[in-house]
């Protein structure tokens, strides 16, 4: 298996930092490494945040699931999906920029997806560990207001980036075969395989907690779905602009 | 720079391939190691379709944008957002699973987005090249019925892999001022830069085409926000049981 590959597959988040710092310079190389993913027709629709004011890093703390290492990494960015840059740059051409359609959310938040995933893989390349923080969308309009991000702008998630303090165990993946399929989606062999991957998983939690974790994979899903998940979302979206057409 | 950086920043995407197929094996190493991926709390919420039925190759070409490449391609895989599985799991676990927030569809593009620019690293690491078809999204509906997506799952973007048979120039990004900001977002120094970025873009495209293209970076944008973007996709999303609320 290549160094990449390799990489790639022994990814495991990381959730306790050293102090140090990161070089200086290095955050810029990784944002411009980063910035070679691929784009939808080139709009690049995404803005990162770096957060250095503490004050704001401890506030994000507590608005996105007070997750201790939020402040504490080296590094803590937010990620957001950013069209106000394309509109304004298609008024610049002389048309009315019609916003708010549902495939321009997409397109958005699978660009602002493509360049974080590149930069997290750029900053394992350079020995630093990642954890991304879906929490963001915990409270995004405080965080839009705490950010001034405007308009047809909003945060995506954010990213804690450092040096690694612990080593924590690769987490199992879904057997192969029940996310590759051939030629048409067909899963009627994966009820056996998904028991096969609860007892895996199972395993894993038990052993990552001494014990007190007992839940497999199929539980662990569970809160996704039980109840409604960050229902103020929508709302939200639309007062940014992004307004599901 | 390692050799890992240096990858990430001169991608390009590769629209034309050999005809040399990928030795066995090796897609279902790529994603292996793409589904090193992070993922929000472990959902894992995609599927992977490889198309290697060339009847259904020559309908995705002409369902995704008559790209030839779609044909020519070793290897055409349809990235799906999946939340059948999740769902499915949940529902094992006693509960009647809550579909349908606007909030899933954000975590399930998520997702596949990361998982997806994994492989297209893994890829490239190979020596393969790659390009996104965002043109899946033309036609979801049929594409669903041709590759008998469910409720709850949908065609996110296709990827097109194989050994290049071009070595286009790598296309200059976004200066990275304007992409990567201090503590908030602030764009006021943003329209000088886009400007100088305006004639850079202008320069490449005239370079890359013998003089053809004339157009600006800004002149780009314009399609994507001059009249309605893809406007079946609400309504599609809803019918898959991604409904927005």
């Amino acid at each position: 298996m290549n160094a990449v590959l390799e990489q790639l597959q022994s990814h495991r988040s990381i959730r306790k930092f050293t102090d140090q710092p990161l070089p200086q310079g290095l955050l810029e190389k990784l944002v411009a490494a980063a910035q070679g993913a691929s784009s939808s027709n080139h709009v690049q629709a995404y803005s990162i945040i770096r957060i250095s004011d503490r004050r704001n890093r401890a506030l994000l703390k507590s608005l996105a699931g007070e997750q201790a290492y939020i402040e504490q990494a080296a590094e803590f960015l937010v990620f957001c999906a950013d069209m106000k840059r394309n509109t304004e740059a298609a008024a610049r051409t002389g048309i009315e920029p019609t916003m708010g359609m549902t495939e321009q959310l997409l397109v958005a938040t699978i660009d602002t997806a493509l360049v974080a995933q590149n930069l997290a893989i750029a900053a394992e390349s350079e020995g630093l560990g990642i954890v991304y923080i879906g929490g963001v969308r915990n409270n995004p309009e405080a965080i839009c207001e705490l950010l001034k991000l405007p308009q047809n702008v909003y945060p995506v998630f954010g990213m804690c980036l450092g040096y690694p303090a612990h080593n924590p165990e690769v987490k199992p993946r879904l057997p192969l075969v029940t996310v590759l399929k051939q030629d048409y989606y067909d899963d009627q062999h994966d009820p056996v395989l998904i028991d096969q991957y609860d007892t895996e998983m199972e395993r894993y939690y038990q052993a990552r907690t001494g014990g007190n974790k007992t839940s497999n994979w199929s539980q662990s899903m569970a809160p996704m779905f039980s109840g409604k998940l960050r229902p103020h979302m929508r709302e939200f979206l639309l007062k940014q602009g992004f307004e599901l057409k």
